[in-house]
């Protein structure tokens, strides 16, 4: 299949135009697969949010096929997602009481500023900014995330009145209960929860092992929260337990909500911009580096920019329709490639199929107890919490699991906001440490030949007084220091050198910065009686480099090759 | 002369153990100039800081010799400096009212935080980070914060009772002296600028033409400042002119000041935490490009945590000793140099001068006008506006020169702190635009030899079904996404490529996040049936490798050479 590229705003999107029919089954019973499979989820994650749980449902409607229209992944699936969940709670917690219409119409606002960052993002190609956070970080992130998660839902699964979500106020109402004996909530929870983690951990192969082919084995365990869902709603229903305090989802409006406009006052504008642009830029971090798993192994391409896009857009919706914060999930698009889906149009089966679900059965899920909810948040979150990833870090390379470590420790100790504040800034200073030192070789001649190597490594030819160094990186501000120091070194080590040689061969660039410090040295060499010269400058970097003030104050020469330069200065020498 | 190397933490400094005896006279005599021309300068700056006048002489004192004790640089003068000082004012102004005790309190405060983030950044060997800022965003923030500085100082230079600094109020008060008769204050102060100004830009030119020495002449343009400040309090003391409502700096307590404690409280520190800590970069900015530059030509050495440590301690002192934050002076150090110092001895004699003259002629200075003193300020904030470095940047790299241009308007309008921000921003963007787009070239052998060159640029001989990509750079987050572009790229344009060996010759480092992407790559290029080799790895990056997942998983193999590589790949072919 061709690369489907960029569709920025096309009427119609290329993949609808070139659609080829033989996809159409497969992506008409992977829509309605993913609709269905997806249903448990969406309600949690907008509890999660802190909002109705039929907020997941309707977001899972509109801003869906907005993505597909707009965004430039084939087979990734956006919709309510945990992270995003969790980081719409932990803005507006402290800001409106959750479920009040006040955090209902600021969460929507949050999805109307993130929408509109994400577009202009987009149009301002700010894609390559997704690469502002290292995996390390983003492992750390979403781990902490996770914790955080576990602790929030813990008072839902057990049927807990303690308002507030940390691990103090939990043990106080817990050992209420355990001498007042246990709540049927609990009991719903704790024994779907035993369920769904024995469904993910250990039925697959049970089921496999008993004879069931693998890719049944994984539909049944993919079904099981279905399944859970419905025991407990079941269960609720005909013992009444509603009475008996289990908190349900309540009363759903029947039919399809309708739209709502929220319109940010400038007050809430700058509360929520600092945060919507944090969420705006995990949500493209995460959403880029899904599409691009996926595209990779579809042999397709993906343009960062018009993941952007999409993934904007589908704010925009969501936030008119549904009024939650979405995102690109890895649970969701691996659900939805596992349902066998091969283009956009999956999503928009699996949106019309989710609308057709709220029109006639969403009141079917007003006695859904919220316990079961949330021990499917945990169990989804306890599969985020990415151990794995810091072992590995941490044999390969202890910077980076520092880095992990930093970052989960400032999500769960100083919050999510903090934490990837402290994330962006390890990885903006492991870059910086990176580029700072540029590799310098000095070279030498191989006898005989017109070759040069390093004079560490390879017996050469150097000519007395003269040193050639070559700088194997562009030249910028933050390596210059490096590259006079380097300097520096080599004229403490031989006070006898009167010519050196810089090797531009690798230098693709030099920024002003990097040309005002040649300046500055060419200058101060100069008055010292050393020539400074440069060999094999590239095209481009000699066009401006000769419009700079270092080109009439060079001391030295240009040279086309080393070879030249070592030709010319050795007979100078002889001379 | 040797490197002194870093003299961290030793009871004496290495410069002392190993004095040369001939540097003394010289060294005396700098001194003693420095700490006289420097006198008028110290006052302004400490007027410009909001602070009493006098405070800009006290740190002209033990800080100076704190600095010295500690710090790398043999002829960097630290003391009271312009853009310290308005940085001071710009925070310090909307917290309290300038020349009331907290101010002062608050002042003492900024230096003990910046002292001590600095003293930190040096233990912690952060020396490093003064590179996080490119010359167009240090001379923008430079050249933004003088017109800020020029602006403040109108209301002092022209007498005006305004209590604010702003242009509009400025020329509201202007108009009404105007129609009432100039103000005594703004003569002095117009008079003063011109000879100021007057003998910046032609006066050297004028006496050397007139025959006088060119270091006579530059001497004495340098003496102009205090020959101004005598006239002016000449002036005020024969006309009465205090009377006339001219400001002065007022009375000055004789002899040397007591040391004073200004512990910050908690409230005090997380309101002064984030401006200490850019005050602590811009200084250390400043501060390590100077002593750089200045070592440079000295055929010294400087180490940039040395600097810091040097630079904290002198902050730390002028906290309990002056109580006004200090850097390193381009104009200070200007002087120092140019006033002979061979060794940070003359810095301490200059401090030692400097006490001699506050304990015995610091009454002298209490009928100096201010507006004498705004005068010296302006014509040194005019000098400090970098225009041309603006029209360099333009020529050279236009990138470069909006980088500058949005840090000053950044300074002017949005503020100091915003401005710097702002710099600092743009500055890690272009650092991760760049990195972020590695040099990747495509081999081939030339015919008969085993030399590889790129295909683009050289005609070689390739074998069907296989690519050599070289990567000229370390692998790393923020640039894996243009390799992996790239080998999908080449896929999708030959799409019967089977082998793809990547050359490692030029890369150093494989951090975590990117062998990461190896990893997936290789998984998901194995699914495709192709095969991904590795050549030319080098020692330390396959130490690391070999101890990843990527190794066991490897589908290609490692070749030491990439004519191994070659050779081995086109004999499978035929076989």
């Amino acid at each position: 299949m061709p690369a489907f590229g960029c569709p920025h705003l096309r009427l119609l999107p290329a993949w609808i135009v070139r659609y080829p029919r033989r996809l159409l089954a497969d992506d008409l019973t992977a829509g309605l697969i993913v609709a269905v499979l997806a249903l448990p989820q969406s309600l949690a994650y907008a509890l999660l949010a802190g909002l109705p749980p039929q907020a997941g449902l309707y977001v899972s409607i509109l801003p869906v096929i907005a993505y597909a229209w707009v965004g430039s992944s084939m087979v990734q699936a956006v919709g309510p997602v945990a992270i995003t969940a969790i980081m719409t709670f932990s803005v507006l917690q402290p800001l409106a009481t959750p479920g009040s219409a006040q955090y209902a119409a600021l969460a929507a606002c949050l999805a109307l500023m993130s929408g509109v960052l994400l577009c202009a993002g987009s149009l301002l190609r700010l894609g390559f900014l997704s690469q502002l956070l290292s995996r390390p970080v983003i492992q750390g992130f979403v781990s902490g995330s996770a914790m955080l998660i576990v602790v929030s839902q813990c008072r839902h699964l057990l049927g807990l009145e303690a308002s507030s979500g940390d691990l103090s106020a939990i043990k106080t109402a817990l050992a209420g209960q355990i001498s007042g004996g246990l709540h049927p909530a609990a009991v719903i929870g704790v024994s779907s929860l035993a369920v769904l983690a024995f469904a993910r951990s250990a039925l697959a192969n049970l089921l496999v092992r008993a004879g069931l082919r693998s890719t049944w084995a994984a539909f049944i365990v993919r079904l099981m929260p279905l399944l859970v869902v419905a025991a407990a709603t079941a269960a609720v229903i005909l013992l009444d337990l509603e009475r008996k305090g289990v908190a349900v989802v309540g009363q759903i409006g029947a039919g399809l909500p309708d739209f709502q406009w929220f319109i940010p006052d400038a007050a809430q504008v700058s509360l929520l911009a600092v945060p919507a642009a944090l969420m705006a830029l995990i949500g493209m971090v995460q959403n880029i580096a899904m599409a691009q798993a996926l595209a990779i192994k579809r042999r397709e391409r993906v343009d960062a920019n018009g993941e952007l896009l999409g993934l904007g857009a589908a704010n925009l919706v969501a936030s008119v329709y549904g009024g939650m914060p979405v995102g690109g999930g890895v649970s969701r698009s691996a659900l939805n490639v596992a349902a066998g889906a091969q283009s956009p149009l999956a999503s928009i089966v699996s949106a019309l199929v989710m609308a057709a679900i709220v029109a006639g059965l969403a009141p079917a899920f007003s006695r859904l107890p919220l316990a079961v909810l949330a021990a499917s948040i945990i169990v989804a979150a306890f599969s985020m919490i990415d151990l794995k990833s810091l072992r590995e870090a941490w044999a390969y390379d202890r910077a980076d699991a520092l880095a992990w470590l930093a970052t989960a420790g400032g999500v769960v100790f100083l919050g999510l906001e903090r934490g990837i504040e402290l994330g962006i800034l390890l990885s903006l200073t492991a870059l910086l440490v990176r580029a700072s030192t540029p590799h310098i070789a000095r070279l030498g001649r191989i006898a005989g030949t017109e070759h040069f190597r390093n004079t560490d490594r390879h017996e050469v030819e150097t000519i007395p007084g003269v040193i050639f160094l070559r700088i194997d990186e562009s030249l910028f501000f933050g390596n210059m220091n490096a590259v006079e120091a380097r300097i520096t070194s080599e004229l403490a080590e031989t006070p006898t050198i009167h010519d050196i040689v810089l090797v531009m061969s690798a230098v693709n660039r030099v920024d002003t910065t990097a040309m005002e410090m040649l300046c500055d040295a060419n200058r101060d060499l100069g008055e010292r009686g050393i020539r400074l010269h440069l060999a094999e400058v590239k095209g481009p970097v000699q066009d401006r480099l000769s419009r700079s003030r270092l080109w009439p104050t060079l001391t030295g020469q240009v040279f086309l090759s080393v070879n030249d330069a070592f030709a010319t200065l050795a007979a100078k020498r002889e001379n």
